[in-house]
């Protein structure tokens, strides 16, 4: 592998007259967090929007100070990879509502001073593409090259695709969906009831006391299931039993609870519950099934590259099949691929099996029209 | 159809002497609660076992005296139906650790006069067999004709053939499997903390104090889920928004949302959460892969159907497949059909699904050898 960026740095931009939400409320002031690896070029045409997925940030490449693990999407992202940044200026925000910098429920609400909790707006997929428009804007780019990202990220991509059409170029939407099915907004639902059910939930009203940890971990460990394929866990587990399990007890037997335990503790540390709410929220109402795609405007001038992963039984190909139909429906220059890869919806984001995404991906942004 | 069985009544039969576990201690006393349908002939040769499901009951089928609701698989028991009680006669008892009548971490442990909570001792799926061999020797029952079951109720049929091979003709596995794997332990896991992590749990010291429902209704929800197909939920409810819906909150949006709800918190009305816990332990811990299921002594003389429905993806078709595998390679007479069923796993519970699968299991008793 190459040669990867080095130390960055996480970027604040405070827009202090906010944005008009889809629902009518204005959030101001507004905080975005931001991350940018290589450089504008003078045309400014070399932009790369990279979407984070639900839980991620704007902190995709590289390392920050004195941390050892680089961000979420390293391997795609840095000098002659996929993303290469000695040719592309990649950018990476934190999608609002969320709780990596950018204004999200645990940030101060200038009203009472205090977190917002569930006094937040609610937020939609739209919102989020909205406040990173005025990002860019900010940064002096009227065009991107493309927008790519995986899960959540992949069906912010689109939603930039449907709202924005003559300021992309590529779109680039893996192991996504036009809408959620009843069985992921389920899932979701159970997730988002686990927390409720927490009495440390206190309505939202956490933030100071004690955190609803037990009700976030519970949602993160179903999250975590859903995201492996049974491959992929029958290859990492098996049925072993822990090597200090106590006998039969309901503590962890199998090195599945273990480490679903392990995942689940530790998610509690880096995110915040009412994020979860509103962002899973955000993704169950997100719909661009039918021709919402195409209501804005034209996609005549695009270029799709839709990823699925065969294991994926969370966003199963499926849905990128629909997606792709309706693009060629519209005479849209679509490419599709379903890649063999094993650790179901998670694969995008593992280094071992991205490399065929990385391969399609580095061919396609370097076939400019 | 044919008319049901009318009203039926649940008995109960207590071992003083209760019964030595596979973990060496002994469940004394012990009670279990069963149904009987139909009338054993003079050879004794014509019972059939119905064994049930996780979080089923020994009321299988007709009505209990003032309750509409018949038994949970009336469609398949009584006059003429495929286990024909003018024919078999038809045995379904509660197991043990359940909360249906039958001794469990809810009865009273006699050494302090209250109810065991978590010294109710760990069960397996040998134990609830060995139970009711325990039942039919009471009856005067040496052979039965078959086994039947789906779901755990299936893995108890073939726990049944492992244990007593010269005690079983017919063995009937439903949508079962030889063992959970990873993916099957770990929602089971996830149910389970989400009981654990209710504050009203107490350490499963919870009785006649306040139930640890929120918990319960969490790990009910997710069940639910992993029970139905993608298919039969997006029949169901689509992305259809609740009427009652008063706007963006995090009350159900989703009629989807309010349905899993509904299921959950109706759940925890019937069922008790340590009973929650015992059990789905018990089937974590159950295996018969490999050659186990022919240890015990010759399976040569027994006929197997092996059913499995295309849509269930909790239990996929793939490990029925391995079971009539090992089946085969021993010699054993196994019949294995797939059913294109759409409801997922539930599918064999659910009567408009069940045709094909009456249809079978009839034809396949009335095959005697």
């Amino acid at each position: 592998m190459t040669k990867g960026l080095g130390t960055v740095e996480t970027k604040f931009h405070v827009f202090p007259e906010g944005l008009k939400l889809e629902s009518g409320k204005t959030l101001a002031p507004l905080t975005l967090a931001y991350e940018t690896y290589g450089e504008l070029n003078s045309e400014k045409s070399n932009t790369i929007l990279v979407m984070h997925a639900f839980t991620g940030d704007a902190h995709a490449a590289g390392s920050h100070k004195g941390e050892k693990a680089p961000g979420w999407w390293d391997f795609m992202i840095g000098p002659g990879r996929a993303l290469n940044t000695e040719k592309y200026f990649v950018i990476c925000a934190n999608v609002i509502a969320g709780c990596k910098g950018s204004t999200g429920p645990s940030s101060t609400n200038p009203k009472t001073g205090k977190p917002y909790a569930l006094e937040f707006p609610a937020v939609t997929l739209a919102d989020m593409v909205h406040a990173q428009v005025m990002l860019i804007d900010q940064l002096g780019i009227r065009k991107v090259y493309a927008v790519i990202g995986g899960s959540m990220g992949g069906m912010l991509a689109l939603q930039w695709a449907a709202l924005y059409p003559d300021r992309i170029e590529c779109v680039i939407p893996i192991a996504a969906t036009l809408k959620h099915s009843p069985q992921q907004i389920a899932f979701n639902e159970v997730g988002r009831q686990a927390i409720m059910a927490d009495p440390d939930w206190q309505k939202g009203n956490y933030y100071g006391k004690n955190l609803p940890e037990h009700g976030l971990a519970v949602a993160r460990m179903l999250g975590h299931i859903t995201y492996m394929s049974n491959e992929s866990m029958e290859k990492k587990f098996a049925r072993r039993v822990k090597e200090d399990n106590g006998g039969f007890q309901f503590s962890p037997d199998f090195e599945v609870e273990g480490y679903l335990q392990y995942r689940g503790q530790s998610f509690v540390k880096r995110f915040d519950a009412n994020s979860y709410l509103y962002i899973t929220k955000a993704m169950d109402y997100f719909d661009l099934s039918g021709d919402k795609l195409f209501e804005k405007g034209s996609l005549d001038h695009a270029r799709f590259l839709v990823i699925a992963f065969k294991s994926d039984w969370l966003y199963p190909s499926v849905q990128s099949h629909d997606m792709v139909r309706q693009l060629k429906m519209h005479n849209i220059d679509a490419t599709y691929c379903e890649i063999d890869a094993g650790y179901g919806h998670d694969s995008f984001l593992i280094e071992s099996e991205g490399i065929k995404q990385a391969h399609l991906i580095k061919h396609f942004l370097a076939k400019r029209k």
